[in-house]
């Protein structure tokens, strides 16, 4: 692909993991997770997934997901829409967070300060009276169950702008919402998220959480 | 089914929220959830399954899972074996916890103090590093997984006798132990259970957990 877009940048976990910088300038970007759900995949768990987005002038123009074991393959673009094996994809309407079935991850983090708060914002969901909790250990494919209106909300905290670039277009294409858990708008790398299918719900998560501090993408 | 073996009993979810007891006798009987994961089936979350066990002088003879949304369908029966769309079911051989993937799924009791239970055995087993925890809102199908190998165990307290006993059969058919969470023998009506891969896992698995009482289904 570097061959073919010279001009092209590319931000890649493992391309990260090596060192270089993850920096979201207005060149076209690809923003690529090979392996997302890496610990399932080691277990051959099947829920895992490669996932590309890609970016013109810091705006998520298309993302395509592709859950292997399923071959399930979710596409969006930018005001085109999002399908799923050709099938049109519409979020959940739901607006109550008791009727809301709600997605998280446990986050890479596993120091005792973290787990405590991680814990402590599953028991404030479910002291709020969530229908339930799931944990399916891919942030992405989570992403790609709230778009088809699997699921009605989504959380997370120490993910990267890969598990969330593609997701985003499918999502927003869905109608749905994704944004910053602080209740203001997607900052890509901040490795925190809120999205759902309706504003209310993803306002009512944001308000229920405790900030777990995973510092930026683009500071490390 | 009744009609074509009259002298069979049967335990079913739906009858016992109807009132009837459950109690295993020597008779032939069935063990039925019609549909596992009601949560999730509710929301169109796809982890939802048929779960039919079988026993004979209160013994497990065979058990039949079907996973509907994904088309799998597990089988194990006593003696012969545990498959998956034909194919043969192994355990996952795993002994150390750092390296495990543990299932686990919340429970219906959402009352404080059992979700702290909940919580901190969730807690106990990310400081003891077990590699990954996933809640997929189904017992059964959470149960298959690790029969097939891709997960190495699994824990719950507040489930029921129709969630284990097909795939108790079907887990120790592909190599795996099931167990009381005590570290004793399973008890098909204590509402709690321990299974994994291996007898080391399950048992380390046991010695972590506190102990969530949802009483007996045999005594409601």
């Amino acid at each position: 692909m570097q061959k073919r877009f010279p001009s092209h940048r590319f931000i890649a976990e493992e391309a990260a993991a090596a060192g270089a910088k993850c920096v979201l300038t207005p060149s076209p970007t690809w923003i690529i997770d090979p392996i997302d759900g890496t610990c399932n995949f080691v277990h051959r768990f099947p829920t895992v997934a490669v996932s590309i987005g890609f970016a013109v002038n810091q705006e998520l123009e298309f993302g395509v997901i592709y859950h292997c074991t399923e071959e399930r393959l979710y596409t969006g673009r930018r005001g085109r829409g999002a399908f799923c094996n050709g099938q049109r994809l519409q979020v959940s309407g739901e607006t109550d967070l008791s009727k809301a079935l709600v997605l998280t991850e446990i986050g890479p983090k596993r120091d005792p300060a973290t787990l405590k708060l991680f814990l402590s914002n599953m028991e404030r969901l479910l002291h709020a009276k969530a229908h339930g909790v799931r944990v399916i250990g891919s942030s992405t494919l989570a992403l790609c169950l709230l778009a088809s209106g699997a699921a009605d909300a989504y959380y997370q905290f120490g993910l990267h702008c890969w598990d969330l670039a593609a997701a985003t277009v499918i999502i927003r294409e869905a109608g749905g919402i994704v944004m910053d858990t602080s209740g203001g708008p997607l900052d890509l790398m901040s490795c925190r998220v809120v999205a759902a299918g309706t504003r209310e719900m993803a306002t009512l998560i944001a308000q229920a959480l405790q900030t777990i501090n995973y510092g930026r993408d683009d500071e490390k």
